[in-house]
């Protein structure tokens, strides 16, 4: 399918603001970037680096004042993403060298302490896909999601508490019991079609069967209409910006993802 | 200065040819891609990677038939690229570790044979930026740059016999010159806002006092106007195309760069 | 000054385990590995990559029963760690793309709760190198530092809570503060001359002035002396090994260092 | 096996001279690095890194007069390297992105003259080992083998004017035919037990049926006793030292492989 994103961001800052951006989704084996657009205003120098994990950052420093970020893609996505019940877990000394580090606990995934959890949650699944479907499984049915309930991200430990978060919330608490489990997890960020409401969306992806599949806890079914921004261990590697000195005065971020075939 | 470029390439295949291509140009410390359409007609899954140089490079698999690549890209540049007369030679020990790799021969820039050469270019020239200008002079004076006279690409040891070259032959002789000089040099592929005639363009960067600069012999001036594609040792490195298998029955590429601020 | 470390691990395990290690020392601008050894016994099948911090990584799978690994290294390090005083903060703007990570939080890290106490604890100091110093005084001065009061790690809030830990107890908190302040800090995991007792060591580096400097708050003051073997953003990322699978029966590791100019 | 091998470089230099020395092998998936040492005689400071090809590579600058390098390495390697006729040639579009960069023609490999020539030796093969396996075995037949011929490395087109070469230029031309079929190869610099007379050693790989496979056209039949150092492109790539500046006085080596089990 083919959509097509938006994302306006605008800030009013008091002060020169360095910021650190990832809002440049790329072309990868899942999804193809046919058009796309990045405004600044006013404009002003930035440049680009990939980070350790692939993804394209913006490096600029914002002027005092309205400050506003416009971005546009045109996305070729799969209109279901790929699901593989039964597919094996793939044992440690297989894994690819740089899927180890999705095996390490990381800011908001305590991997090391959900190890036992984990456990029970999946006893008596199959080793691999079918446990973290059933962990994705019991994340819908414990943990209430509810939209705009935290603004900043909470860790695995404080969802499984509270029992209840946004996406970014119940993929960390997902990501930490696949990687108790000794399965790679990793946090995707970026857009979904038909979100309610429309907003940043967070997922995972587990490595299981020799690749990686998507899950998604807070949809009653997984479909299709995914667009990929950022890729990392969880929500401090993919911030979509990260801004350095006083915080803005304002803030503000307005989505939308069409269909359009 | 804003710029717009259009690369139009058909290909017509006699079979499913794989193709891996470097016709998407991404935002770095000299300019901004703000806009940007890569299609595909008819459009056939494809992926993105990041090679070693930093350049991104799509692979997919054309099928028979009539196949179009279309790219658009509108850029921010520099109105004038950087000149730094005086720019001191990086001691060899001091050169980062990622620049070294561009002190080596390569393909198509025997550079292991023009030690010598480059030593008499540049008697009673400073050491760095001066003695790559004095490179550059004498390609502008000596090598004869003559648009289409060379299909597939020659080496600088051939360039140089035949003192005849288009815009890589003559990057490519300056590139293993400098090298000779052990002055890290590179190859780059784009466009050129108001070359005649308009086609793809190649030059090349010299690494002195600290950072690259660019250098063009085949102008008479060096003005602004560029938009990088592709970085590499020389064209082995930075081919927009690499096909396999038959060659096609027709390739034909059409190219504009307006500006538009 | 001239050093040989040895560290003897072994492990008793009831089934076939895999073991990421990261044990070897590699050389680099501070340290030269004139001699090393790495031992397997009994000797399995052994691979190793360099991971996306630049480790030197050994994967294997431990037999059941007695394993043992041993490894010696004699390595050429600083007679004294470099110190600068008023070296100055480096904007945010103007730090290297690959710096960039060390500003995150991380899992023992949460340095996005540290600003305003980072600020505190640096008031009147010069922004810089002088902050860093201020901290590491301040940890030395509260934090109090008990080798073996805690065998896994425990994250930067805790530590502060608790005002007691071990070496990676008090450079997580410190490399917490570091990050609050948006210099940038990492983990170093290695070993340190005369360290009392003797043991694997972990200290703190931040960017500052152009470059890594070192700080060490389990100190009274910054000698030479220490061996890197691993960085990371924090203890998660530079474990000396990680196992997989029911924990070893027991694990026991001996570790000398001597001088031997 | 294990093998023990020890290189002694000795240089004798008029001025300070700038070195990049690729004399550490590292563990590997093929080799495990038991004991290993780097000595420098005087010791002057020194760092490592790693290129793009995944070597570790030694930067310094030598002193005027006599400089000594001595390294020694304990290595365990496979007692025969695996072999696997009938393996399948890899489709271009299921290659790893990073082995695509070992089907460019370089500096010693002029691929892009070899496809018909590559065609005919071929000809009646199956695609994949069996091709390589055939280009190894006319290479044999048709180029001489004669250690000591050629001090500077020359190229695949040169080899195969000449018909004789050492292991170097025999390899570049069967990585040159192979790459003209779009089979992967790359050069790998080390040494080989009960090589006669002994010296560095250069020997190939291919990428078919799905991973590397060594090649090795000086041999009349392929054993194990492989200890590589380094991989790249060619020999431009993987040279064990470049100098820069005015050529040593004098340079010795000294080459020794013995087997200790």
């Amino acid at each position: 399918m083919w959509l097509r994103t938006r994302n306006d961001l605008t800030f009013d800052f008091a002060v020169p603001t360095p910021l650190i951006l990832m809002l440049r989704p790329h072309s990868g084996s899942d999804q193809w970037i046919a058009r796309e657009e990045y405004r600044l205003e006013p404009h002003v120098p930035a440049c680009e680096f990939t980070d350790t994990y692939g993804n394209l950052c913006q490096r600029l420093t914002a002027p005092p004042g309205q400050f506003a970020i416009s971005t546009i893609a045109e996305v070729k996505v799969a209109d279901a993403v790929a699901q593989a019940p039964g597919a094996p877990f793939v044992d440690i000394e297989q894994l690819p060298d740089n899927v180890l580090i999705y095996l390490l606990p990381s800011r908001f995934c305590e991997s090391d302490r959900f190890g036992e959890m984990a456990a029970e949650i999946t006893a008596g699944h199959a080793l691999g896909y079918d446990q973290v479907a059933a962990i994705a499984g019991w994340l819908r049915e414990r943990i209430r999601y509810v939209p705009g309930t935290s603004d900043i991200p909470i860790s695995a430990v404080d969802v499984n508490l509270r029992q209840v978060g946004v996406c970014r919330d119940l993929s960390h608490l997902g990501i930490a019991l696949c990687r108790g489990l000794s399965i790679p997890a990793r946090l995707v960020v970026g857009y979904l079609h038909e979100l309610e409401p429309m907003d940043m969306h967070a997922w995972f992806e587990a490595y299981v069967g020799g690749r990686w599949y998507t899950f998604d806890a807070t949809q009653a079914e997984l479909g299709g209409g995914y667009v990929a921004i950022g890729y990392g261990r969880d929500a401090a590697d993919v911030a979509i910006f990260n801004q350095f000195g006083p915080p803005a005065n304002e803030t503000s971020q307005q989505i939308t993802v069409e269909r359009f075939d």
